[in-house]
């Protein structure tokens, strides 16, 4: 696309947007510009005046205010491969030298020898193994380290930009407009709490404690100079993922969202504990249903599932499902 | 003792103790009133000042001040035993109706006959009992009002009074200095997360989301109407406590403390783990030698055992031992 030719249309709908829906006292343009306007918009803006408005019957005080969000296919693209899994086979490739052995053992051949055919029937069971050598044996800071290399030089295979600029520019400014209206943002991800860290806060602005992810067990110790060393252990401790939505949202808040956003089968059972407080709630799905712009997969997905049963309970229950063709106006920031 | 006529000195004291330390900028009174001068309040208020000046070298800025507390023995009374096993020892004998089978059955039956001699000799298996029963089969929720309950109810055998009140003053007002400078004030206990959170933030202004503390495994499920549940299960998921204690502050803030506060050998790899960090760092550890306004033990205490190691780890790596009696001008509110 051309972006000259662009930012003045752009422009121009934010400014319509802006007359159509109001917005908020004080605020120097419409906090939500990449929504068009739509139920889901509405939604937003009508649960964040309801919990705000302190002569209202769903004031929530500040302090109560917390709201979790999934990661993969909420926050950034999770397509055509998760991007910790992406992060994991490209370890796998560079700390081949060190393993010859891989070389003819599965999972690791397979990666090394780019048999896609053999990584799409990827087990738990290889994924495990993977996982394993790529993100234990090493301290907590380490791995942060490594992790944020990979960030710094990778690139999607299809938009061909750093996976740090896949973010949905809507759920950014969500989660800015949440932030502006004292509500605590927080990631709870299947995937892995560490990785996730590394780059929440600089493309999200969620700071690490505000980061619940799948566990794994790290140990402390020492190194040869007497140091204490917190090292990654291969071993899971707990899985932040469908029932353990919830569960982990309890260990490390303590407290039920106000609002939750989930795109995958995963994310059913934070919504429905979300729901089942009192007072005003809100419950979103982010849907794949843009190829052109992004992509469009649901049901018959295996990475980020969709399946027609979440799609009835959303239903059922009064879950807002987001289009991403219908919803939202641009879906990343350099589609401007 | 008379409060009508220890007032008056109390104030003359403070108003010193301001001439001496000087006060903060823009603050009414010493913030750190019931602490007297001395080495540790010394470095109670250069931490703070280091920390906080852009312009020197130690300056931290704001989303990085990590503290640590751990709370039995730091900001309120352990002993003749753990509140927490009180509070156990006390649902035991409230649900023993419905366990008629505890009469003859250790380590029930000790509780229920108030035998002292065996209750003292209770193993960590007994603990693990007593704590099962009374910890698990209700949901968070439940769990919550029974511990707020009996917080509400129960006193303290010595002092007759609420646990609540048996809060330290100058801990209380240490946490409140370091808020008023931008300091996140963590609790890091041994304790029940579950159990701390349900008054961590009455009393001493922690939210539930900054206590980490021992994790019990809950399960997500649906009750009888269908409606979501998470309900507390009678297995152990993490220990905080020891090594537990750094690699709980990795799980549940992923950053390092800048100061952090003890007073046992279960907060050792906590200080360590906050000095290993660069630039300012504050490691305090709380000495219990004023049997007269609270109580005096160390290294022949099962309970917040302050072992001969810890007190030479302390003097070799220059961390800050606060003498109850020397330091601390009052103990408890009550006693002002």
């Amino acid at each position: 696309m051309n972006m000259t030719t662009l930012k003045p249309i752009s422009t121009l709908i934010s400014t319509l947007a802006l007359l159509t829906i109001g917005a908020p006292q004080g605020s120097a343009g419409d906090p939500l510009a990449s929504w068009n306007d739509g139920p889901a918009k509405q939604a937003i803006v009508e649960f964040v005046r309801a919990t705000t408005d302190k002569a209202g019957p769903k004031y929530v005080p500040p302090e109560k205010r917390i709201t979790t969000f999934d990661n993969d296919g909420t926050l950034w693209v999770e397509q055509p491969m998760y991007t910790q899994v992406m992060f994991a086979m490209d370890r796998v490739a560079a700390l081949a030298p060190e393993h010859p052995e891989w070389k003819t053992q599965d999972p690791f051949k397979a990666i090394l020898t780019r048999d896609r055919e053999a990584i799409a029937k990827f087990s738990l069971a290889d994924l495990a193994k993977i996982l394993a050598v790529t993100h234990s044996g090493m301290t907590v800071e380490a791995f942060e380290g490594i992790v944020k290399d990979w960030f710094a030089t990778a690139r999607h295979p299809r938009f061909e930009r750093p996976y740090t600029e896949l973010t949905y520019q809507p759920m950014l400014e969500l989660l800015k407009h949440l932030r502006a209206n004292d509500f605590k943002t927080y990631i709870v991800t299947g995937g892995g709490q560490d990785f996730v860290r590394t780059i929440a806060e600089s493309i999200y602005g969620v700071p690490p404690e505000q980061v619940m992810g799948t566990l794994t067990k790290v140990k402390y110790g020492y190194d040869k100079s007497g140091n204490p060393t917190l090292v990654k252990l291969p071993e899971a401790l707990f899985i932040n993922d469908k029932t353990g939505k919830p569960e982990g949202i309890n260990l490390l808040i303590g407290r039920r969202p106000y609002a939750a956003f989930g795109n995958s089968t995963g994310d059913q059972q934070m919504l429905e504990w979300t729901q089942a407080g009192d007072g005003a709630r809100l419950m979103m799905l982010v849907h794949h249903d843009d190829a052109e712009r992004e992509y469009a997969y649901g049901a018959d997905s295996k990475i980020g599932t969709f399946s027609d049963a979440l799609m009835t309970e959303a239903k059922t229950r009064g879950w807002i499902v987001i289009s991403m063709k219908r919803d939202w106006k641009r879906i990343f920031a350099f589609q401007e």
